[in-house]
């Protein structure tokens, strides 16, 4: 399996897992002349009373030769597509999922946790093999 | 020349041209952990009495296959420098530089400029081959 399909399908997995229902694969948005490609779009009914509530999530693996070059694309992609969301799907939350080895490492270094705060990044922390979330950071 | 080095050299000699002295090629900042490349850093002298007026300049070619995907990785660049500056050089003003042909298309589409104005990216707008900076956007 090509290394993309390897960490897309772990995260998208373990959405199902935790009872999401995985809508979109991509969720497409066309806005303003651009088309931004999300990876995946999830929904997760609550209760029967209540609204759904509903991401969108961007898969990172984090398995470039630069750690810090992999973080510009994520942070990049991460506000452009929240921007996009905005305007067109307000009550969609994005969330950046990266594997957990990542998390444990470079995310820790504080120029990196100064920017998740600055920029208000929320993560989705993933295992890959096992296949499971194992942090929601909001 | 590498197609890299044709872009750099541009906005390096264009620079010049407008009296900059080039300091820094590139502008490393080591911050948090981590370290970033920035391409060019420079300085104007305005007059004797007053302080050098002081930039850094990311220089992008947007030659790649996506429009939208240099976009990403440029706005996610300029955002993580412009924070690792704003905590060690605070006085030093971060630009983008694009090519004169990208800027009038790719970069007037709404979102494009949508994304501009709430991110507030200040933009270099050069020519590549007469090596000119046609417009300064801050």
């Amino acid at each position: 399996m090509a290394a993309r399909d390897l960490f897309h399908n772990a995260v998208r997995n373990a959405l199902t897992k935790e009872q999401w229902l995985v809508t979109d694969d991509p969720l497409i948005i066309q806005l303003g002349g651009v088309d931004l490609r999300i990876d995946l779009g999830a929904e997760k009914l609550i209760a029967a009373e209540r609204e759904g509530e509903k991401i969108a999530v961007e898969i990172k693996s984090f398995v470039g030769p630069s750690a810090i070059a992999d973080f510009h694309v994520a942070l990049g992609q991460f506000l452009n597509y929240r921007l996009a969301l905005e305007i067109q799907e307000s009550d969609r939350i994005l969330h950046l999922a990266v594997p957990e080895e990542t998390y444990l490492t470079f995310f820790m270094l504080p120029f990196v946790q100064l920017a998740i705060q600055r920029y208000q990044l929320k993560l989705i922390v993933y295992e890959v093999t096992t296949e499971e979330i194992v942090l929601w950071i909001s």
